[in-house]
């Protein structure tokens, strides 16, 4: 079948490629002309047969929106709109209301895989009307990996992204686990090879899993990490968990636990400790490290 | 090889099963008569050729110090003994020390493996000495998985029970992450359907893993786990990690709210929470929940 | 000066007699006629001379909105509204933005005190710009408690409730830390007189405060908090709190922590615990509680 | 009455001060011979008349054990000894056991008060027997502040230092409720005069409490702590508290998570969050920070 694909960087640049591989028909369009098929939306619009279907892939917020206000006045009704960005699941719904006025179709896609997608295939996690997304099931099909696996039509409009949310989520936590049990084992004198050891945990244990792989693979170039800074970034889906478990009354403390653990590790000084250095000297006359 | 086997329950029986089928010859003695092959630790340790290696299979705390009391008397200068049990690692040094006085190896082993060990291998943590540790290797290739890992030499006498307490660490909070998870996609009303969603996150995203797996097995049995009480135990390693932890201030946020939640969900009402309640009521007149 | 008070709840009643009893000219409105001073907003506005300095304090969202629509109706250049309810600080800006156009002034004022407040005074944070704040400040200090504290222009709009919010936050881990540290010792048996070692605590202590002496309180009505379930309400600053803290990246670790206990305390039977006990099932054949 | 007190150092000084003007007898002994009243234990013991009182105030662990010691073999049957410092509560009933078999008896007192005691008076939280507690009561009513709080027994031998211990656990808690809130103030922009805040919820709030008093001092010595690092120490009955609710099964989600975030503050660079941002880099090729 025939897709408009907006947004060729590392994520739609290989999405591309892999529904080709599939034998589909990709047009892409990018604001960056050295790998886009075609100069503008407008092009992109006309040259897909109707009833189209157009997937955006580029950054959550500004920019997602920003090209789907632009496809809802080129499009026509009966087209369909798949966002497959990292979109806040809340914006979904919106989207899907402002282009059903128009009768255009909405779909929100989760995506998973990161820069092993082209060759291991995408996980999907798909929300919409069950008639938009049967009718795009040639691409998810291309898109997800061979196994029996990787593709879900998770509900309705929203559904997706938030999938895919809960999942990072979980990502954050189960790297969290990974990264404790690591120091621990660093700090603790009697274990002589804690390399080995993650190597080992890759079979017959409880534990084993594709993070896990990436970890010796990650130790397998730097033993004791000493080449890297512990800084970690947020992207975004991990506080929005947190806060759909707070619009839930779920508590989740150990995904927050990991939300946390990043944030502080951006700080170069925690204003928080700050203040508990100043009390524990206030009430008990201990020492303080100053400022140089 | 020859090995001595002391405890022949659910692990132990299935793991002499395992090295049976690689070829060496097991003795096994346990309390109960009917799966034992000699009627006392004498006959076993009698029934084996010097230097002897026994492998102590029984529940951590008195029980393995009994046992290892008792080999202490009746095994000679040059004979090895291994504790394959859940010892907390602080008893692996005391038991070597006291061996060691009388000539006699130790090697502790961390197992991971539950009801799949029989099947899959047994992934194997070890400590101990390297000419202890090698003159075993036999019976640690007999039970590790097929496959290239599974099984490691962590370093010295308590760096085998200390790999291992991490790895159930390790485990409490991934279990923790994907229950969490689950729980939020289980509230939330546009994802229709949870259990397929879980199911497609087995191939191509980031958190697929052996108990992914399994959760899925769990909801193919009991879709909303209705038939279950939210109530965990735990089994002493996690709490070990975070004392571990502790004396080494390593901070470990996630694996203890996955301590914490267990403890939680096994009280029938939270006296914290009575005292938040009694609180919110002196301040500010908020009703509270009486007992009937 | 003359004041409009609307809502003469708990909070707004008890705050209209302090206010008169300093000496000011209250007239109050509140949609049941028992306690109103007057027929209707319209009529509350009429009575009062220009510029008119009107409290709301109604529930927060669609209450708290709804009236400073009517007022922004009602109301003339020159006039000031203030929202003493428990509004989120995102609204106030909007609130103030909207009033701004028709000239009228807005000031927020968190307002902590509940039940005590008549008695011992409110204790109030306000947010705005100068010339509003400064010509209400007859009233702050009328509301205040007597002493050289109680009352502060934290900032702009949003400043007040901001603060209060935080306020709140600190509540629930001072609130958590008791309630934590009480659990503890109930359990310990070396610990006789629980309720006599918190009393004890009153003075001479680092951890002397009101919340203590409230805790006391609630130990002599009933020493073992027996006829209180564990379940606590939260009320919607909490989560703002935390939310605030997610969008400025700073990590509130015991904070969230009470929040959580909360949700927790609601929940019959813990979902995420159904799926640590169908995991532990899975993977090591350990007993469940089935539910009857 | 007279009282042997050991150790004159920063608490101890103070303390025989304080029972020396509520007219009682204090033979002092310090290693320092400068403070000290007398030049040995033996001399110590000597001088008081049967049954003696001896008050350890000496750092806990090993020192403590040794004068323990040293005191057991000098003492008579009928003498008592107070422990006063630091001692985990495990402690006190080896120390209580191994002086009974001597006929000495044994009370422990948590001490809370630090700089401020000489002058405000010393919490007092007691454990042992009746008999030996009541014989001491006349140095406990000089010891503690002037008001009807401040002292306690507590229960058994032990239930002294378990009392104070949980207390330093609430402290902890406590603390780190103020902090997380004033970083988060500080954060937000809206908010133009965090002190000022703070100073005013030192009456008519919920969360006025001596601490509140301090962290005001705090800021007005130096308004945003830029003087001092984020950098805290702690002193070990944080981790006991931890430990004890562990053995008991007790979550304490907040007061564990105060302790870990001391446990961050003197990490330099966070070795957990090495691994969170190399795993991040082997799967979605996120950009590290390397270290220089």
């Amino acid at each position: 079948m025939q897709l408009g694909l907006i947004g060729l960087g590392k994520m739609g640049g290989n999405m591309r490629e892999r529904i080709r591989r599939a034998g589909h028909t990709v047009i892409g369009y990018d604001r960056n002309p050295d790998v886009s098929d075609v100069k503008s939306l407008a092009e992109l619009v006309e040259q897909l047969d109707a009833p189209r279907h157009i997937w955006v892939m580029v950054p959550a917020g500004t920019a997602t929106q920003t090209v789907i206000d632009e496809l809802g006045d080129l499009l026509e009704p009966g087209d369909t709109v798949i966002d497959g960005g990292n979109s806040r699941w809340t914006d979904d719904e919106k989207h899907a209301a402002a282009l059903a006025i128009k009768g255009i179709g909405f779909v929100d896609a989760g995506v998973s895989g990161g820069v092993w997608g082209l060759q291991n295939g995408y996980a999907l996690m798909v929300g919409g009307d069950k008639k938009h997304v049967e009718a795009l099931e040639p691409i998810f099909e291309a898109l997800k990996p061979d196994g029996p696996y990787g593709y879900v039509h998770a509900g309705r409009v929203g559904a997706g992204h938030f999938s895919k949310m809960v999942h990072n989520g979980i990502e954050y936590a189960m790297m969290q686990a990974y990264a404790e049990g690591w120091e621990l084992l660093e700090k603790v004198h009697s274990v002589e090879n804690v390399r080995e050891v993650f190597r080992s945990w890759q079979e017959g244990t409880v534990i084993r899993s594709w993070l896990l792989d990436l970890a010796v693979n990650a130790l397998d170039e730097d033993e004791h990490l000493e080449k890297l800074r512990g800084y970690a970034e947020d992207s975004g889906e991990g506080r929005w968990t947190v806060e759909a478990a707070i619009d839930n009354a779920v508590p989740l403390p150990a995904i927050t636990a990991s939300l946390f653990a990043r944030f502080a590790s951006r700080q170069d000084d925690s204003p928080q400790m700050k203040m508990i250095a100043a009390l524990r000297n206030q009430f008990g006359g201990h020492a303080v490290e100053k400022k140089d």
